[in-house]
C-alpha cells in the first residue's frame, strides 16, 4: 500500500508546517501517513553541523520570514518561539508512547503547536506532559514511559536508521525510496504518491 | 513601474532555472526583469562560507537528485557538469557587457545553458567569447572589454551591493524590498509582483 514516510523533529519550522500539511494530503490522496521521530540534534552532533553556527544571520533573518510567508499561505499560525534551538529528545520519546496508545498524531500536532504557535517551553518533560494532558492523556505516565531506557534506544535507533536512508534534515519525506526534502517539496511527493497508487492498480 | 530583480551567479544550479523561469514570468504579467550578477564567490569569500564543506555528502547528493526532478517538471534540460563549483568572474563580467549592447538576456541564457546543459567550461575567458560570438556578437570583444578594470570593479560593486541589502545566496529576487531566495519561491515573488501591479492602479 502506498504510504507518506514523514521524518520529523520538533525543532524544525519546516516540520511544524509538514505536521499539519502532510496529514491533509494523505487524507486527499487516502494514502497512510508514517510519522518518524528524528533527533535532530542526535544527527548534527554526527555530522558536526549546527544550525546556529552554519547559517549567516542575513539567512536566518530571511528563513523567520520565509515562515511568516509560509503561515500566511497556508492559514497556519506561526511565532517566531522565545527559544530557538531547543532540546526535543523527550517530546520525540513521547511521540512514541502516544503511537501506542494510538494517539501519535494529535500528539506531535499538538505538541508542535505548543511550541511554535503558543512559545510554550517543550524542551521541558512537565510542558510534554502538560499538552499530553491536554489530549486526555495521563501526561505524568506519557512522560514517565518516554524516559525509559528501551524508549530511548529505540528514538537514536530510528534516527540512526534515517540516517543511514540519507536523511539529513526534516522534514524529510519517503514515497518508497524516492526522498522529498522540505515541507516545499511535498508537491514533488504528491506525484510519486500518486504513481505509487497508479502502479499498484496495475 | 513593478519590476523583478534577479541576483544570479552561473555558478548556482537553482539561478540558471531561475534564468529561464523568471523572463517567462515577467513576460507573463507584463513587469520588468532587472538581471543582477552577483559573484557568489566574491561574497562566499567574505563570509568564510563553502558550498562543499558546508553541506554534508547527503545533501549535496540530494541536490542533484532535486535538480533532476525540477528539470522533468519545467522541461528545462539539465546536466550535472563535470566540473563544480567553477570560476565564474569572467562570465559574469561580460554579463555587463552584453547589458551595454542591449544583449543581456540572451547572453546569460545562453551562458547557463553553455553550463547546465553541454557542460562547458564558462570559467574560461575563451569559452565565454564563443558563446558570446554564437549568438553574433564580438566575443574577443566582450571578454577584452569584461576584463578591463572598470568592469571589474563594477562586478564587485553590484555584488556588494547586494550583500548589503541582504542578498546571501542565488538566486535572490527581489519586488521592490521584499527578498525571496531560490526558484521555488518564484511563486511568492509573483504574489509580491501582483501587489505591486495593483498598487500602481490606485
Amino acid at each position: 500500500m502506498a504510504a507518506l514516510e514523514l521524518y520529523y523533529d520538533f525543532s524544525s519550522t519546516n516540520a511544524y508546517f509538514a505536521a499539519f500539511l502532510a496529514p491533509e494530503l494523505c487524507r486527499r490522496l487516502e494514502v497512510k501517513l508514517l510519522w518518524r521521530p528524528y533527533h535532530l540534534g542526535h544527527a548534527f552532533r554526527q555530522r558536526n553541523h549546527s544550525v546556529l553556527r552554519d547559517h549567516s544571520p542575513e539567512k536566518l533573518q530571511y528563513l523567520w520570514l520565509d515562515h511568516q510567508r509560509w503561515s500566511k499561505r497556508t492559514g497556519l499560525a506561526f511565532k517566531r518561539p522565545s527559544r530557538f534551538p531547543i532540546k526535543t529528545s523527550t517530546a520525540l520519546r513521547a511521540s512514541l508512547v502516544a503511537r501506542a496508545l494510538g494517539r501519535e498524531q494529535d500528539y506531535v500536532q499538538a505538541t508542535m503547536r505548543a511550541y511554535w504557535v503558543d512559545d510554550r517551553d517543550i524542551a521541558r518533560p512537565e510542558v510534554v506532559a502538560e499538552v499530553a494532558t491536554e489530549l486526555g492523556l495521563d501526561g505524568a505516565a506519557l512522560v514517565a514511559r518516554a524516559e525509559a531506557d528501551d524508549t530511548r534506544a529505540e528514538l537514536v535507533r530510528l534516527t540512526d536508521e534515517g540516517i543511514a536512508r540519507g536523511v539529513f534534515g526534516a522534514p524529510m519525506f519517503f514515497v518508497g525510496e524516492a526522498m522529498f526534502w522540505g515541507k516545499d517539496r511535498l508537491d514533488f511527493a504528491e506525484e510519486a504518491l500518486r504513481d505509487a497508487k497508479a502502479a499498484e492498480l496495475c
